[in-house]
C-alpha cells in the first residue's frame, strides 16, 4: 500500500458514518418459513427491490409454488436448499417451530448471516403477550444453536398485510437491526433500505432483543384500538 | 333521561374515537422523584403547557428549591404531601427505591391515576440491558403495591436532555400509555398531548409494560452509534 493509499483509506474510515452501508444488491437472500404471510410479504418486497430472493418451506414442492405465485424472479425450495444457496438467511417462522428447524440447519448455515424475525407470543382472551424464551430471546435462542452462523435480529414489527398488499407501494417504517458484528448488521440495514419507505437503524446487541421482538405484542394493541397497521420510526436519527 | 338525551348520548358514544380525550387543563399532577432530570424535565414540559405542578422528593426543602429553579408555578413538597394533593402522580424515581417509595405512598396514591415512567436497567461495559423485575415489570410492581390505585405507565421514552434544554420547543415523540382502565389510560394521553410534539398512544395493558420499558436499552443503543437522542412514532395512527 502506497503512502497516498493508506493516507486516503485513513480518510474514508474516518469520514465513515452510520449511514455508509455496503452494497448489498448481488446478495441471494433466502426466506425461511417463505410460504408464511410474514415470509411471503418479505420475500415479494425484497425480490420487487431487486433483490435475488429465495422462499423455503418444509416441503419444496409448496415453496416452489409459492415463488411462481410471487412471480419476480424467485426460487422455491426446501429450506436446507433454501439455507445452502443464500448468503443471508431470514428466519420467518413460526416461534413453535424455530428451535427444532435451526437446529437442523446449523450446517448449512455456518458462515451465514442469518436474520432472526421471529416474536414469540401468547394469545388469550386479553390479546397477545410476551413468552420469554429460556434463551432471552428468538434471536439468542439462534445464536444458542448455530454457534457458526452470525445471527442478527430484525424486521420484527412488519404488517404482513402491508407487505403482501401490492397496491402498497411504501412501507412506512424503521426496522430495528440487532447484533453482535457490525459487518453483518451493516448488510441487514442495507437490505432494509432498498425496500422503498424502509430504514434498518441499529438498535442495540442480541441480549436486547427480547424487547424488540415482544414489542409486537404492544404493535397489537395499538391496531385494535386505532384500527391501525402500526409501525415505529425512530425520531432524531 | 328523557328520550332525546339518550338519543344524544348514544350518539356521542357512537362517534367516540381513540382521539377524544378529556380535558385534563385542571387537574395537579404530582412528580415524584421531581428533583432527578427526568421528572425535573417532565415537570418543567408540564408545567409550560399550563399544567399545575407538584414536584416532590424525599426532602421537602429540596423539592422547594428544585420548584423555585423551574419556576413556571411548579410547587415542591416531600413526596407524601406531593401523592396526597395530586390528582395524577408520576413516578420518576431510580428503579433502585421504587418498591420502597410506592409501598410506604400507599394510603396517599389510593385513588389517584399512578403512571410508572420507571425502566428497570442495569449497565456494563457493553451498555444497557434490560432487569426483570419479579412482578414482570415496573409498573406491575406498582400495581402489586397500590391496590388502591390506578396504576398507568407511561413517559418511558423521553430524553431527559431534550425534556430539560429551554431551547428544545417541541418533543418529537410518541408516548405509549399502558394501562387496565381506559378513564385512566385517556387522562394519561391527553397529559402527553399538552406537551408540544408529544402524544400519547394507547399501547396494551400492564402485562405488556416490561418490552416498553426496557427498549430504553435499545434507544441508549441507538443513541450512542447515530449520536442522537432517540425516540419513537408509532406510524399509521
Amino acid at each position: 500500500m502506497s503512502t497516498s493509499d493508506a493516507a486516503s483509506t485513513g480518510a474514508a474510515a474516518a469520514a465513515r458514518t452510520p449511514f455508509d452501508l455496503p452494497d448489498v444488491s448481488g446478495l441471494v437472500v433466502g426466506v425461511l418459513g417463505g410460504t408464511g404471510p410474514q415470509g411471503r410479504g418479505l420475500a415479494y418486497r425484497l425480490a420487487k427491490a431487486g433483490q435475488r430472493v429465495i422462499i423455503g418451506s418444509r416441503s419444496a414442492e409448496r415453496a416452489e409454488a409459492a415463488a411462481t405465485e410471487l412471480g419476480l424472479g424467485v426460487e422455491g425450495a426446501d429450506n436446507a436448499g433454501t439455507a445452502a444457496r443464500s448468503d443471508v438467511v431470514i428466519v420467518a417462522v413460526p416461534w413453535e417451530g424455530h428451535a427444532e428447524l435451526l437446529a437442523s440447519l446449523r450446517a448449512e448455515l455456518a458462515g451465514k448471516i442469518v436474520v432472526d424475525c421471529v416474536n414469540p407470543l401468547g394469545f388469550d382472551k386479553q390479546g397477545a403477550y410476551a413468552l420469554k424464551p429460556e434463551e432471552g430471546s428468538a434471536a439468542q435462542q439462534a445464536e444458542a444453536l448455530l454457534p457458526d452462523s452470525r445471527v442478527t435480529a430484525a424486521f420484527h414489527h412488519l404488517s404482513a398485510v402491508l407487505l403482501e398488499d401490492r397496491e402498497v407501494e411504501e412501507i412506512d417504517i424503521d426496522v430495528l437491526v440487532l447484533g453482535e458484528e457490525r459487518a453483518a448488521t451493516d448488510v441487514v440495514q442495507a437490505l432494509a433500505n432498498r425496500i422503498p419507505g424502509m430504514r434498518g437503524v441499529f438498535a442495540g446487541r442480541l441480549r436486547n432483543a427480547h424487547q424488540v421482538e415482544s414489542l409486537v405484542a404492544n404493535l397489537i394493541s395499538v391496531n385494535r384500538r386505532y384500527k391501525a397497521h402500526a409501525g415505529l420510526r425512530i425520531t432524531d436519527v
